[in-house]
């Protein structure tokens, strides 16, 4: 691949977060926007997010969750009611303080000053906290298990396309359960169906666990987590599930009679996945040609490009075209219609086909004159090379088509899992763990680490000192990690177990 | 009815606002929020936006649009390149000027002075005329046909659920064309299938036309609008369309080289439909006992009400119930399976059906021991009085569901029409018009009016003076109206047509 010439510059050896921006854009998934941090989410980035939305809406609702909306203001005072909570989040929020324009010598300014400033929501559970001690009086009334698909705003100093952004877009689940049992049971399965959304769906292994105290949610008992590896070997926190304990309860007031006829405070969790779940499979499955999208969230799976040399067969080809896609239309791919799109653009067909690739197409069907006469089409698959692509006859493509997308979601799994494994270790001294951790290139910084399984003797201290001198943190603390006793890469004192280790995003 | 007892009090006769409110809070929809003049949209209310965007998003994805996402945020500078644009919304929004809080000796305050002051969006056309510029360079980028589905804040000052808060939910369709034509063909088919929206789906009549120049979209050359009666007679503007001229493309400099190589500026369009429409569906269809749900859009169609008068049958009438639900789910109806509850729920058998009619379920089913024995279910539509409930065969229930859910959402149109029309007058001078539009009762302010087809000079100071003596505005000037020659209702001079007056939410 080295000395071929790239659809992406630069690759992602040379420079991979610059790659990565340039693939973002060449698939035409978002670009930055005139507001300082914020995104513009393109057509085709939307389009998989709206994928997203509906596999994990989905699950959701066959678990029992309803969806709801609540406002997109919280009042300073709600903030306040959890220290941690505010302290958390009190540095990076976007605050309203006026509800007019005036005009004046210097133009127009804000004016109808607000008594109390308004919070963009950063995350809701205060305001849902508040609405739910209304909606809760008696054991009746639980679980309660609400959804919100919604934006918020976190008033990020570092952007990065999707990765972290000052606005973003997510859904936040939040529910209220009468026992700390049933809280917990619940903080647990959220895990499992966003485990189930990313490896499943997205393609992209995670490992699961909890996090150091150091890394929970502001306010929380406890906060699980998916985290994925990049292909710069770097973790993405993708998705995390709080048990809030009766935290928030209490600073809400959130109170019920339960079935003995006594008052207590409810358990909560609250957790949510955001639109970087999307950075996330440029990650991991782009390549320097650019995005590679998997065909469970694929917006369009099947590209159709007519190859006109002579004007007279453009008739021809394109009802051919148009056949194939009304034969590949009726077809069921997962819960909904293959899509595919013929494109019929009056512009250079290299170009053309340059740019499906870079938008990770799964399938992209090249059908020239020669093709039609053989009642074939030429097969490019947007997970293989361009020197493996094929004929097949066009009736075999239709029938074998969920198979073949089928197996391209599975290569894409195994690809990133392989790559997940490859660069997981076992470290059990700090000048081992050191190495892995420092790049050996100045040149190419991103190319070292990935995750160490390492032992940790449980102490801030020692997360501190390593987050310090390497900039790694501890991703996950594994829930079925084989108890293993062993010493502290730091410190020495005993351990009862491996966590896992990684620099992250 | 009026000697009955009635779920929603007041009754509608009594005092339509109130009766709206309580039958709002009593269908679990919505209810007001801690933060001043925002809603919380309630499980039952968002599970209708769901539907009326899914109806939505259909039928605009089928006619070539795309969804994208843009900032929440819209720079002061942008806000005031279109003069007439800021000055329509300046009055009214929500502004940022820090991005933090900060401790002090009086709590925390706002910290992190933005240089300059973010508007949080009332609407897009600036950012997203901003973001267009970049994306058209040529006649080849044409028509460039964009929705959003977003959160919006116009800071009213005045509330009511649903018909006007502070935050609500809308869809804003933005689109640029080569030509004028192309640009008012898309403000006219946009106006049709929200039309359809209404008509089709919602239940709810519509009158469609043109607004004055004094209810124009503030920056725009047309403003297209459809416009319901709800039951207090006055008018509700459910959906409007804007044709913007080259007015936003000339501020935000969104300029192209078309065919012929010359450099032009579009022509864009813009079009809403918000969360209102669930308030004009109450507002419409409900009556003294709450909320009636169109079939088409209803989150769930059937209510399945066990009624258990012996502990011993309750195993037998709880299978009879799931059989008849495992049926009816398996029925399509508009594309979706027809959605049913079995109410399981331990309380008081006429608590649980008062529920489900207040919350406007289409049918509810109640099935007890003698129903069971006779393979039987006893059916409440609720479009019908509760006397005309009847017993039927369960097998010809179920056979002949998607025709009865047919028959009520078409039950509800013609109500609705014949409401419409029985309230619409043509009305040809002053005295009758003033007495039209003048309450006889003033206990009962609510019952007077409707639409009112008058003559009008085309002045703006006529329109004015109605306004300001009757509150009276010209809901709509009918595109399709037939040419009629008369004289103005307030001063005499020649009109060339009628058009309709009405009071409006």
């Amino acid at each position: 691949m080295s000395s071929e010439k790239t659809a992406i510059q630069p690759t992602r050896n040379q420079d991979f977060p610059e790659w990565y921006q340039q693939a973002v854009r060449a698939a035409d998934l978002a670009e930055n926007s005139p507001v300082r941090g914020c995104m513009v989410i393109k057509p085709w980035g939307y389009a998989l997010w709206e994928n997203i939305q509906k596999t994990l809406d989905k699950m959701l609702k066959e678990t029992g969750h309803q969806n709801a909306y609540f406002p997109l203001f919280i009042p300073l005072r709600f903030m306040q009611k959890e220290a941690e909570h505010v302290e958390g989040f009190a540095k990076e929020c976007a605050v309203v303080t006026h509800h007019r324009l005036e005009d004046s010598k210097d133009g127009l300014v804000p004016a109808g000053k607000l008594e109390e400033p308004l919070i963009i929501r950063p995350t809701s559970e205060t305001i849902i906290g508040e609405t739910f001690s209304k909606w809760i009086q008696s054991y009746r009334d639980l679980p309660l298990l609400i959804n919100q698909w919604a934006n918020v705003v976190r008033w990020e100093m570092r952007t990065r396309l999707f990765i972290r952004t000052t606005e973003f877009l997510w859904q936040e689940g939040h529910t209220a359960h009468a026992t700390r049992e049933e809280a917990w049971e619940e903080t647990v399965s959220i895990l499992n169906i966003y485990k189930r959304l990313s490896e499943e769906f997205m393609a992209v292994p995670v490992l699961t666990g909890e996090k150091s105290a150091a890394e929970r949610f502001p306010g929380g008992e406890s906060t699980l987590t998916i985290e994925a590896m990049m292909q710069d070997r770097k973790a993405l926190q993708a998705g995390t599930s709080h048990f809030l304990g009766q935290n928030f309860a209490k600073a809400a007031s959130i109170a019920f009679q339960n079935k003995s006829g006594q008052m207590d405070h409810v358990w909560t969790t609250s957790w949510g996945v955001t639109t970087r779940l999307i950075g996330g499979m440029v990650m991991v499955h782009g390549d320097d040609n650019g995005m590679v999208i998997p065909p469970k969230l694929a917006p369009s799976h099947v590209a159709i490009l007519p190859i006109i040399k002579n004007q007279k067969d453009e008739g021809d080809i394109l009802s051919y075209c148009d056949e194939i896609a009304g034969q590949i239309q009726k077809i069921n791919y997962t819960g909904r219609s293959v899509e595919v799109v013929v494109d019929k653009r009056d512009m250079n067909a290299g170009e053309k086909s340059w740019g499906w690739i870079k938008k990770g197409i799964p399938i992209t069907l090249e059908i020239g004159p020669r093709d039609m006469k053989n009642k074939a089409v030429f097969v490019s698959r947007r997970d293989k090379t361009r020197k493996e692509r094929y004929s097949q006859d066009k009736t075999e493509f239709v029938s074998g088509l969920v198979n073949l997308l089928d197996e391209i979601q599975n290569n894409l799994y195994q690809k990133a899992l392989d790559f997940q494994q490859a660069n997981t270790h076992h470290l059990d001294d700090w000048k081992s763990f050191e190495e892995f951790f420092t790049p050996k290139n100045k040149e190419k910084p991103e190319i070292h680490g990935g995750f160490a399984h390492a032992h940790w003797c449980g102490s801030a201290q020692c997360e501190e000192k390593i987050n310090a001198s390497l900039s790694v943190s501890i991703r996950v603390v594994p829930s079925h990690g084989e108890p293993e006793k062993g010493t502290c890469i730091v410190c020495g004192s005993p351990s009862q177990g491996r966590v896992i280790f990684g620099k992250a995003y």
